[in-house]
C-alpha cells in the first residue's frame, strides 16, 4: 500500500448487509489503486433521523426485497451471507468498539470479525459480552476495549464522526469516500474503480449543469 | 416474442432517471428470454406517500448523488442522459396518456418518445401540449389522446394500477415483475436474467429463513 495517496474512507454500520458485502470488497478495490482503507463507523439511524427518511428495514416490502437483493449480491460476489439472529439490532456497542484508536491491522481484524458475526454466519453483534469474546479471539483485550467503548468520549466520537459524515454528504451506508468524491452502496464499486483510474463519467462541467435544475412540482399527494 | 410465457411487467414513472435507463434495457432483457414487455405507468409519489418515505430528490445530498449515479450508469450502458428542464416535474399528464389502451407497438413508441423527452435530451414531459405534439410525431392523434388522458376514468386507472402495484409489493420505480418475482432498479437486471434462466440465488427455503428474523431494536434516536 502506498502512504502517499490518501486512504479510501469506508463509512459503515453493522446494521447493513450491504456494508458487510462492501467490506468484503473494499480492501481489494483500494489495493488495485495503491490505497489504504480507513474504516469509519457511523450510525445509520442518525442519517435517517437527519433527513426524516426511512431505512429499508422500516418499509415492509423493501425489507424483504433488501434481504433477497443482498443474497443475490452475495452469491454474485461469492461471499457467505447468513441472516443475523435479529434485525434490526442495536449496533451501538459494535460501532463504539470499532471507533477506538487501534492500529490498522487489529482494527481491520476486529471489524472483519464483527461483520462476520453480523452477516457471515456468526452469532450477532448486539451483546457486549459477545463482542468482548470476539475481540479476545483475535488477540485483543476484549474486556478493556468494551470498557473503553462504553466511555462517554467514545460515544461522543461515534456521534461526531456520524455528524461529520452527514456534513460531507453521506446519507446511507456503506459510503465510500475516495479523495473528495462520495460513493454509496455496493453497486457503486465499478464507478469507484473508474473514478480512481481518472475515468469518472461525472465531470465538473456536467455536475454544474445538473446542479442548476430547479423543481417545477412538489410531491403529488 | 412468445405469446406463451407471461410478459415482463415494467412499472415506471417518468420522474425517475433510473426508470428511463431501465426502459432502454428492458426490451432486450425480455427478448433474451422470449418474453414481451408490458409497460405499467405508476405514480412514484403515491408509493412514497404510502410508506411515509422520501424520494431521492427530496434529500439534498441524495438528489445530487442520484444525478451523478445516473450519469455513470448511462455511460456504462452507452445511452444518452440529459437533465430535464426541471426536476422534480409533474409526471401526471405523461403517465395518464401512457395508461391509455393502445396497441403494443404505438404504446411502446409513445412511452419511448416521452422518456426521451424527459431524460434523453428532449424538452420535458410536463406540458400536455408538448405531449400531444410528441404523440402526433409518431402518428397518433395527440389531441384526442390528451383529452382521453384527462378523463376521470383514466385518472382512476392510473391510481388503481398504482394501488395494485403497491399491493404487489412495489415501493419504487422502476419495478420489474417477472412472473411473480419483483425486482427494483437498474442494478437488478443481472438478477432478473438469472431468475429468468431459473438460476435465482433466492430459494423458497432461504426466503423462509430470512422472513422470520425479528427485530431486537427499533430506530435509535
Amino acid at each position: 500500500m502506498s502512504a502517499e495517496r490518501p486512504p479510501i474512507r469506508f463509512l459503515f454500520d453493522y446494521i447493513s448487509p450491504y456494508a458487510y458485502l462492501a467490506w468484503t470488497q473494499v480492501h481489494a478495490l483500494a489495493a488495485r489503486h495503491g490505497r489504504d482503507v480507513e474504516p469509519v463507523p457511523v450510525l445509520f439511524a442518525a442519517m435517517l433521523n437527519t433527513y426524516g427518511n426511512k431505512g429499508p428495514a422500516e418499509i415492509p416490502p423493501k425489507r424483504i426485497y433488501m434481504f433477497k437483493d443482498a443474497v443475490r449480491h452475495a452469491r454474485a460476489l461469492g461471499v457467505p451471507l447468513v441472516p443475523p439472529p435479529t434485525h434490526p439490532f442495536n449496533p451501538l456497542p459494535a460501532l463504539r468498539v470499532s471507533s477506538l484508536n487501534l492500529d490498522a491491522a487489529p482494527k481491520r481484524a476486529l471489524i472483519g470479525r464483527l461483520f462476520h458475526a453480523a452477516w457471515g454466519g456468526g452469532g450477532g453483534v448486539s451483546d457486549p459480552a459477545d463482542i468482548a469474546a470476539m475481540a479476545a479471539e483475535i488477540g485483543l483485550d476484549g474486556r478493556r476495549l468494551m470498557a473503553e467503548a462504553d466511555a462517554a468520549e467514545t460515544k461522543a466520537l461515534l456521534r461526531r464522526r456520524t455528524d461529520e459524515a452527514i456534513a460531507e454528504g453521506a446519507f446511507g451506508v456503506p459510503t465510500i469516500i475516495a479523495d473528495t468524491e462520495l460513493f454509496w452502496g455496493i453497486d457503486s464499486f465499478p464507478f469507484i474503480d473508474a473514478f480512481l483510474r481518472g475515468e469518472d463519467a461525472v465531470t465538473p462541467e456536467l455536475l454544474e449543469r445538473w446542479a442548476h435544475i430547479q423543481p417545477s412540482a412538489s410531491r403529488i399527494k
